[in-house]
């Protein structure tokens, strides 16, 4: 496989997602803190007049912008969209990118810890986030593939990619220890690669734990499209958690519980993201495997 | 004392506190929840278009638009100053107002818990914060009062008003344990002022624990401006407790610990409110003071 020669840090996105930003403005500061021997490392402050604003997005939210027909039509041209096809020119084009790894830097408002999310199954991809959870055992991996659909976000731009989404954290806020956490993160991806480029990672192989995504599930809504229910207080902060069957979802606010009504178990990851709400999703529901990388 | 006739209950005054809004949602649809027999009670989505957008204000912070000086001012007119304007007539004007209490829903990312907000000392409100906290032993007494400085926040159109502050929780979303305690204070909230209309609370005396604010602090700032430092792992989420000489207040980026350095103990709160970031706040001061109501 291809030794990696240039790799992107992201942070901002979105631009009220804090932890992202501001380890990546410690970066611009403090470059040694990201330095390697054998591969050069470009930050990125992807969306910085969403953090000037302290919002996700001015216009459409910019980790929706990377399909290659939007990338390459020509009249759509918000803010969220001239971001992208300049993101695309500095470290793509998509398909054929100047660069060899992104690494994305996100957080939720979901009870998340240390979530690494996977948008495609390049090997390598998979093999650095077996290490990533060896090493740091508290770390998730989320397969976020929606099979036959181009896939839109930034990382999107690179084969070899991953995100990291770090929770639960309110947006417009920095919480040492998440920070930290993150930030020590970034350090072992970036000696992974390290390694990879020296030819000493063949040995990494070994069974990982990957949840992978089934569907998205909307708040029960009002005839008006009026949010009707919360998370249920037994769910709330339980991702990653087996949901069986019969087990409660939602809290109605005139209190009727809503219970999980399908067949097979199911394990929820972005319980209760803020961000989503606009989306029409109050979880993920993902199913827990064991790869072999 | 005069009975209370007419009172209103406010939430979304900030339109991505989304505890407050969907309460008062919930109170619009199911009114027989605050109907009293001895007063009249209406419900308030002070900022519509905030809601709408999920964004605290659209131009400029709604709870900081009501001194007299600005409401009377006819010149600025912008959605929240206009918003003031319509609210101070449909609950005030301020100082001769057409209602007698005013119960305003607001959240916090701060780990604040159920906090009282008293913007005055009038005795009414003193004695209900002692009732409610007698009730219900986890809330908290802040009075948020600069001497001299007359009070902006939409609670002052009404000399008899409570604020109430619940967190942590994250901006734009709703968490079901902090709804229903939020809901369960604005019930005892009626309860307690239905017995008052009835003459049956005389006996209500004691003391209770006030924090009186002192000051704000902000963040520590890089020549540029830009925020150089977090809240200590060590501080962050303990609001109300003690914070001594010497002890931990924000740790650098660049991993340095700075410390309370006056020479007395206070009581933070609102440490890490994302809201506050750009109002220069880190975090409020406060003494801890036992008074008799």
């Amino acid at each position: 496989m291809e030794k990696i020669n240039k790799l992107a840090i992201v942070g901002g996105t979105h631009g009220n997602e804090f932890t992202g930003i501001y380890l990546v403005k410690k970066f611009e500061k403090f470059p040694d803190l990201i330095s390697r021997t054998n591969f050069e490392t470009k930050t990125l402050l992807a969306n910085p007049l969403g953090f000037e604003l302290v919002t996700r997005y001015i216009d459409t939210d910019l980790n929706r912008c990377f399909k290659v027909e939007d990338l390459e039509n020509s009249t759509n041209l918000n803010y969220e969209e001239s971001r992208a096809k300049f993101i695309n020119q500095m470290l793509g084009p998509k398909g054929n990118p100047k660069f060899d790894f992104l690494l994305d830097l996100h957080s939720t408002t979901a009870n998340m810890g240390l979530t690494i999310v996977l948008v495609n199954n390049h090997p390598f991809n998979l093999k650095m986030a077996a290490y990533l959870s060896s090493v740091e055992p508290d770390v998730k991996v989320y397969s976020w593939i929606n099979p036959g659909v181009e896939n839109s976000f930034l990382n999107s731009i690179c084969e070899r990619n991953l995100g990291i989404e770090v929770g639960p954290i309110a947006q417009g806020i920095i919480q040492a220890d998440l920070f930290q956490k993150t930030e020590k993160l970034v350090q072992i991806s970036l000696d992974f690669i390290e390694h990879f480029n020296e030819g000493k990672l063949h040995h990494i192989n070994g069974d990982i734990v990957v949840y992978k995504h089934l569907k998205v599930v909307d708040y029960p809504k009002t005839e008006d499209g009026e949010i009707a229910a919360m998370i249920h207080p037994e769910l709330q902060g339980r991702d990653y958690q087996k949901l069986s069957p019969g087990e409660p979802m939602f809290l109605t606010f005139d209190g009727k519980t809503i219970y999980y009504q399908e067949k097979t178990p199911v394990w929820p990851v972005f319980i209760n993201e803020a961000a989503y709400y606009e989306k029409g999703i109050a979880m993920c529901l993902t199913k827990q495997e064991s790869i072999t990388v």
